[in-house]
């Protein structure tokens, strides 16, 4: 999947697209990363993959021909961020959209837009690689990217590299048993740490306790002490296990990204206390610098990866 | 740290120590990992650091002499495992050898058996590397060495490389926390995992529970119902641990050495059943080929790597 482009002028551009479960970010870069025209649509999810892949190849034909009148220049190459573990011609573990593993992401693409050049990744390891080129995990080694929202993985970065795991899987923590007692797991189709202390369920338990609807962001401000207490069991979770992933990889730095850090100051302090009695060497502990944007730069980045042979190497969907 | 030598021939040799808790093991080998001559010492830890250096270089400059009078050839490199970190001017956790935290190890055998190529490695570090060169990690990527013994540690393997980190401590799960109600970790001299399942709190837990003392060999075979529930539960707890370690590698493959797969089958059925509840891509787990002089074939591989520049890299002590 290497391509090496012959032509690539300095007006030339890439194509990034990043699929969420309910918005789809959609952008063209240059060279050096920065967006030249972006579009955001709505990820129907229930509606299921086939009008997701329709709208957004519909959305990205329109902002490449945008951007090809405003700056000249040609699209070289794609990047696309997706949830869940890329096959060629499936998409394992993302449950979320109905249909999306079946879709074979790469092929849909390259041919949908006519461009040869399309590296797909998971979405978290995208991110990953965003803050690897141009964030907080600049030279970091190893490196952990922990992405928390509703969903809770890490991505592990090792001499500038995302790695990827034998399946495409590393990273995927949410999996994580919670106990030596937790029986249950990826076999039974459940996900122990993110079911614990991922975003939805921190909404749902606190809006079970208050009976109000309440969102993870509501929860981590609220003033309640049952609430309060339920977010504070939630991070100590949470610190435990990274305090043992930090344990077993020695990283540098820690950089924390994903919706919930919008309450970033109480999930960093609940991390640091637990990092530093539990690790023998406790790594930094920092916020990502992209925050709301991960992934589409992750896709960004993956886009100039495949056409700049930079040293980063990325699975391409292939 | 990385030299070419210029004249090494077919009868050129090179020299491995491993230093253990309780023996020293020493050989010279051949450029194929083949031992030629070896020899064992007592540690006698509680003697301290010096003596054991001492007797060591003289059965080591014995054993070069006898290899070269056998043989012919020269001594081209040197690689030795240790227990801890191991730094240019000290060897960070190794509590169990008096005065071992202040050695300068690689500049000791250097000096003292005026051999200018050493390469220094944790020992777990190094078994890994001989599962990777002639062993059972052979073409696995990423892998993962356990290493069950008195300490319980691990080494991550990826592009058949061993992992260092960032102060050359990862894969040290002896320090993982064992539940969100741990406090104490690393910070107070505790490694709570260890203290669990390693094999010295197995032998003492089962001592206690019958009254007489047993080794955790003995235990792992003992009728004694309690004594069968101590072994479920400390393997349990174990599994619980290399479950969540392949969630976060996702290995190819995982090999299982140390002193205790003496009673291997049994540890391996408790982890394989646990991996496939818990781990979305379960990992193939064997029993590591090198089981009583793993770290040692680990120094005689370190000691090849850096004359014959393979491409597997490691820490050697600078």
């Amino acid at each position: 999947m290497n391509y090496t482009s012959q032509n690539v002028t300095t007006q030339d551009f890439v194509l990034a697209i990043d699929f969420g479960g309910t918005k789809i970010a959609i952008a063209t870069a240059d060279s050096e990363g920065q967006i030249l025209e972006q579009a955001r649509l709505e990820t129907r999810a229930v509606l299921g993959a086939q009008q997701i892949l329709e709208r957004t190849l519909m959305s990205a034909q329109a902002l490449i021909a945008q951007t090809m009148m405003v700056r000249g220049g040609q699209c070289v190459s794609v990047g696309v961020a997706t949830p869940g573990v890329v096959r060629e011609k499936e998409i394992l573990l993302s449950p979320n959209i109905p249909g999306w593993e079946q879709v074979a992401l790469c092929e849909t693409m390259r041919t949908g837009l006519k461009i040869p050049v399309v590296a797909v990744e998971n979405d978290v390891k995208a991110a990953a690689l965003a803050e690897v080129y141009w964030g907080a995990l600049q030279g970091a080694n190893p490196a952990l990217f922990l992405s928390l929202g509703t969903g809770v993985a890490a991505a592990i970065v090792i001499d500038g590299r995302v790695l990827s795991g034998a399946h495409g899987a590393a990273g995927e923590i949410g999996y994580n048993l919670r106990s030596v007692s937790d029986h249950d797991g990826a076999a039974q189709g459940r996900a122990p740490l993110e079911e614990f202390v991922g975003g939805r369920f921190i909404g749902e338990g606190a809006s079970d306790l208050l009976g109000e609807p309440l969102s993870a962001a509501e929860a981590f401000a609220h003033p309640d002490a049952r609430v309060q207490d339920l977010v504070e069991e939630t991070l100590a979770e949470l610190a435990f296990h990274i305090a043992n992933v930090s344990i077993l990889l020695d990283p540098a730095r820690i950089a924390v990204g994903g919706g919930l850090m919008n309450s970033g100051a109480l999930i960093l302090g609940a991390l640091a206390s637990r990092l530093a009695l539990a690790v023998p060497f406790p790594p930094e502990l920092v916020p990502a610098k992209f925050l709301d944007d991960a992934s589409l730069y992750g896709a960004i980045a993956l886009a100039l990866r495949v056409v700049q042979h930079t040293d980063v190497r990325v699975h391409t969907g292939s």
